[in-house]
This record gives C-alpha cells, sequence and structure tokens, in this order.
C-alpha cells in the first residue's frame, strides 16, 4: 500500500456490504441469473448472467444510490451529483423514494434518453459545459449555495458497498442452484461494482476467483493493478461508454487487494458479445454489460469448463443507434 | 356451428393440451412471468408478461412443433413443412431433438435470420418462389418424392395442444403467486397459440377471460369471430409479421367456441408498445409480441384495475430494422 497512499480511513469493509444488503431490502430487486444452453455450448463453460439491467433504473447504480440515501446524514434535504450516465438517474430515483430533493449537473450534450431518465425520476438538471472541469465547478457552486449533500457515482464507501450487495446475491442464488461459481466476471470503469463484488465475494467465497474486465480502448484499471500505481489520465476509445471512466481511489485499493486479474477485451470483441446477448439470450443490454462475456471469449482458455458468473450491468442506451453497430459489421 | 361445417373429427380437447404438457416436460423451458413496476403505473393495470421469447428457439412455436414430432407415427424417418418465419425454426429444432430429418420449404426472399435459424438446427432448405401456391406445390412435390410427414404451422390438433401448454404454465405460476387473473391476452394470427391457450384456460380456469390480439391490418380473426364466418383471404399491412396470416380451419373452430372477444391495435400502437417492452422490461421482443400490450394500451377501459397476462410470444427479428423504426418515429 505504501506507493499510493491509499488506505483512506473510509474504505469500505465487507460487513458494510451486508449492512446494505439489509439496508435495500425491499428497495431493489434480487435480479433474477439466466443461462443460455446454446451459448454453453458455444463457449465451453457453464456461464449464468446476472441480469442486472433488470434492475430498478436499468442498472446496478440502483444499488449504490439507495445505500447512500439512505445513510445520509440526519436532515439532509437534497443531495447533488454530476452524471451523464446511469448513476445521475440513480441517484434521482433514490432520492424521490426517500422524499428528497435532487439535482444532477449533467453535460449540455449528454444523450437525450439519459436527461429524460433523470428528469422522468423527478430531479432537477443543471446544465453545463461538456468538461469534467465544467463539472466539477458547477457542482462546487450548486453545494456552495444549496449546502447540497453530493453522491459521487463509485469512489465512495456507501456506493461500493451497495454495488456489493450484487454479490451476495450471486452467491445465494448459486447455492440454490446447488453449485459454487469457479470465477465471476464484472465489467470495471470506475471500479464500484468490481470493488463491491470483489469485497463481497472475498468474505462469503473466498475461494471464488473475481475478475475485472475492460475495453482495451479504456484499460486505466488494468495498467493500475498491474503496476501497482493507480493511472489517472487515459482517453478512452470504446463503445462501452459506462466504463470510459478512471478508476477511483477506494476502488483502486480495494480491487489490488482482491481482484484476481483484470483482462481487457476488443471493440469487435464487445460487439460480438452484444449481439451473442441479444440473439441468444434476448436480453436488452447495453454495450457497457457485453464486456464480460467478451472476456470469457477473447480469454476462453481462463473459462474452458468452467463455471463461470458474469454480472451484466445495465441496459440504457440508444437502442437505434447500438442496432445500427450490430448490423453494419 | 351450422354455417361453417367446422366440427372437424380431430378437433384438440383440453385433455389434449395437458397430455402436451406431460410429453413436452423437460424438453422446452417453464418461461417466467415477468413485471414493471413504472408500466402497471402508466396503464393503471397489473401487467404479467408470459416469456415465450425465451423459450426454445425463441417462440412458443418450439411448443406445438415438439409436440407434433413427439407423436409422429411409429417409423416416421422425415418431416416437412413451409414456413417463412418461426414454425420452420421450431420444426427443424424438434426434428432434430428426436434424430428425425427435417425439410422446410422457404421462399427465396425469406429474411436471412430465419434461413440462418433453420440451417443451424440441422434442417434442409428446399428454396421456392415467394407465393402461396409455389409453397405448397414445392411441399407436395416433396411428400410425394419422400414420404415426409407434414406438420403443418397452426392448423392441427397437435400444434394447437401444444401452444396450449403455454396456458396451464400461467395458470400455475398465477397461483404460486397468490392470485387469478382477471383476463389473457394471447396475439392472434393463425390461430395456434390462441385456440390453445382458450382451450386449457377453458378447463382449468373458465372464470377467466381470454381476448385474442391481432393488429388492424390484418383482422381476419376478429372479421371472423364477429361474423361467424371464418374469413379466408386478407392482404395483411403490418409490422407485425407473426401475425400476417389468416385463420386456421381448427383454429377458428376452438376460437369462436372458448374466446371472449378478439381485439385490433394500430401499427403506431403496436411500435408505441414495442418501445414500452424494450425499454421498461429490457426484453428484446418482436413486433408481433408487442400487439398484446398494444390491446391493453389501445382499449385501456377494458383493463383498469385489471390483473392481465399478456403473452410475448417470440423474441426473432432483424435488430437493426426494428430499431430503426422506433428510432424514425
Amino acid at each position: 500500500m505504501t506507493e499510493t497512499n491509499i488506505q483512506a480511513p473510509d474504505l469500505p469493509t465487507a460487513a458494510d456490504v451486508f449492512a446494505a444488503a439489509e439496508r435495500l431490502h425491499g428497495q431493489i430487486h434480487r435480479t433474477p441469473l439466466v443461462t443460455s444452453s446454446s451459448l454453453n455450448q458455444l463457449l465451453g463453460a457453464e456461464i449464468h448472467f446476472k441480469c442486472e439491467h433488470l434492475q430498478k433504473v436499468g442498472a446496478f447504480k440502483a444499488r449504490g444510490a439507495a445505500n447512500a440515501v439512505l445513510q445520509l446524514p440526519p436532515g439532509t434535504e437534497m443531495v447533488a451529483t454530476h452524471s451523464s450516465g446511469n448513476h445521475g438517474a440513480a441517484l434521482a430515483w433514490a432520492a424521490a423514494q426517500q422524499g428528497i430533493r435532487c439535482t444532477v449537473v449533467m453535460p449540455e450534450n449528454a444523450p437525450a434518453a439519459k436527461k429524460t431518465a433523470v428528469a422522468a425520476y423527478g430531479a432537477e438538471i443543471l446544465y453545463c459545459a461538456p468538461t469534467l472541469a465544467a463539472r466539477e465547478s458547477t457542482l462546487a457552486e450548486l453545494v456552495a449555495k444549496t449546502g447540497a449533500h453530493v453522491v459521487p457515482p463509485f469512489d465512495d464507501a456507501r456506493i461500493i458497498a451497495g454495488q456489493g450487495t450484487v454479490a451476495q446475491e450471486i452467491v445465494g442464488q448459486c447455492r440454490e442452484l446447488g453449485f459454487s461459481p469457479d470465477l465471476v466476471v464484472a465489467p470495471v470503469g470506475g471500479g464500484g461494482l468490481l470493488a463491491g463484488v470483489a469485497l463481497a465475494m472475498s468474505a462469503l467465497a473466498p475461494d471464488v476467483r473475481v475478475l475485472g474486465a475492460e475495453p482495451a480502448g479504456a484499460d486505466d484499471a488494468q495498467r493500475s493493478f498491474r503496476s501497482g500505481t493507480r493511472v489517472t489520465e487515459q482517453v478512452p476509445e470504446t463503445i462501452a461508454d459506462g466504463l470510459r471512466t478512471t478508476l477511483g481511489v477506494r476502488n483502486f485499493a480495494v480491487i489490488r487487494e482482491r481482484v484476481s486479474d483484470i483482462v481487457t477485451v476488443s471493440e469487435t470483441g464487445i460487439l460480438t458479445a452484444l449481439e451473442l446477448l441479444w440473439r441468444r439470450t434476448k436480453q436488452l443490454v447495453e454495450p457497457s454489460a457485453a464486456v464480460g462475456l467478451a472476456a470469457v471469449m477473447e480469454h476462453s482458455a481462463r473459462f474452458r469448463n468452467k463455471r463461470v458468473v458474469v454480472v451484466l450491468s445495465g441496459g440504457n442506451m440508444d437502442f437505434a443507434a447500438v442496432a445500427g453497430l450490430l448490423a453494419d459489421r
């Protein structure tokens, strides 16, 4: 831990994940595991997909956001964040559930579907220029003016613990099905999901290998993991828009300790996996959610004859644009 | 029954549905029911979607085809049919499961995805000109030459009984969830699904109303139902390609006796329902499968505050073309 000084005082523990699961009971869906016999045959492995695209707001992000909102300091009247993706909608939803006001700072050029989702959950949108600097300064101004409590998208102990509840469910569901998985694969962007999953698995099923999967065009997590030093700058180039962020400080601290490895996948591999998921499982997942299956396909030797749980992280996208990409190949 | 002389000797009975369910046990999936709280709120009704797009071959057609193949006369070595849709793939799959050869007569202009599916299940494809006459004469020649046993797509007692197993599952699943539905809605093309569902429901839950739903642009079933005389000619104009066929003789005989009503929906309604299904349930259903939800939306007074099961019939399509239609609206 010496190189990067990441032993922050507020790193989440496995106990935080279990507490989150109690807190979230009845607030979120216990999403199903699905399998496809034709995919299993094709891949020579037994794959169970954890369907977080069927979660509230269509992404695992609902877990972390709700876990944070349910632990706000007493008297908090308003939360805020900046987001161009699923976290904004998740926080808007979680705040609305508790009757708390929410403002999401969004770049003017955010996808229309994301703006619609945030507004539909009753949050206010504050537009800013499409740069990270503008987002942060706009959010800071808002906080100074309103005293809103900021809920960050991934670099936050409550968020990591909330996302980890996915893994607690996976362990229980596999037990009900009468098996223990050999590996669990989760996509990694900012690292909220992967850190949470690794934290829960290390406590509940330490023999299960946890693998992160990310696009080769946004491989900061693999470079951070392998070098031991968190990479903070990259120019991401990938269709997996949910995975363009760089790894958070707390996320890296958990991941480097508890994840077995991080593998990268090609853009072609992501599209191939996405098309297989659509065709074989009929589940409308977004490109970021296909990165786990792409990893199984592009690193097949690691998965052959194994029992694997792959987390499908979300299902929000511009359908026509994504379907067009698949058709144009 | 006097007007149309439809009391054919081989009409299926409810007992045939129950026998089919026994026969199909372990061969097909017991597909899940899914709900969406946001859709329920939007529609003012409690909708449970029966997910036949998650059935083997991606459509309820696997049920009827397997039921027919499992009852072939002893010594049958080969089956055949003509199809440009899901029945061809379903028969190819069912035959392959039993090690029986299968030939599907397909029009040359059939969608590439359908040809690929039939071939992938190991059936032979015999191409013909894209007319009904050419399909029938090509099939007749094949039968004369090979002695193949023909399994028709819907006008067949074994097929109707097989499709009816959907309803037997629905009754059991609703009971497990602790309720009895007020209505069950199924799309109607040739009428295999609707007739089978009505047959099973009339025996298992006679108080439940069974409604057929069809595109206004292919409304032969409603006209047949309301006039009492089977309409045999129409020029269908609808995106719901699975519902362009006209009602079969046996299908009409069952439907006129046991279905509560048949309603029609607009093309705009089908696309609106399709987009809601994709966005809210993340289930990749084909346009024909959206007709039931379109009926709930366009005939909302019939469904308000009711518990409704809507059958999602299949999920096979050209994704890019369909997504493009949604985007172009």
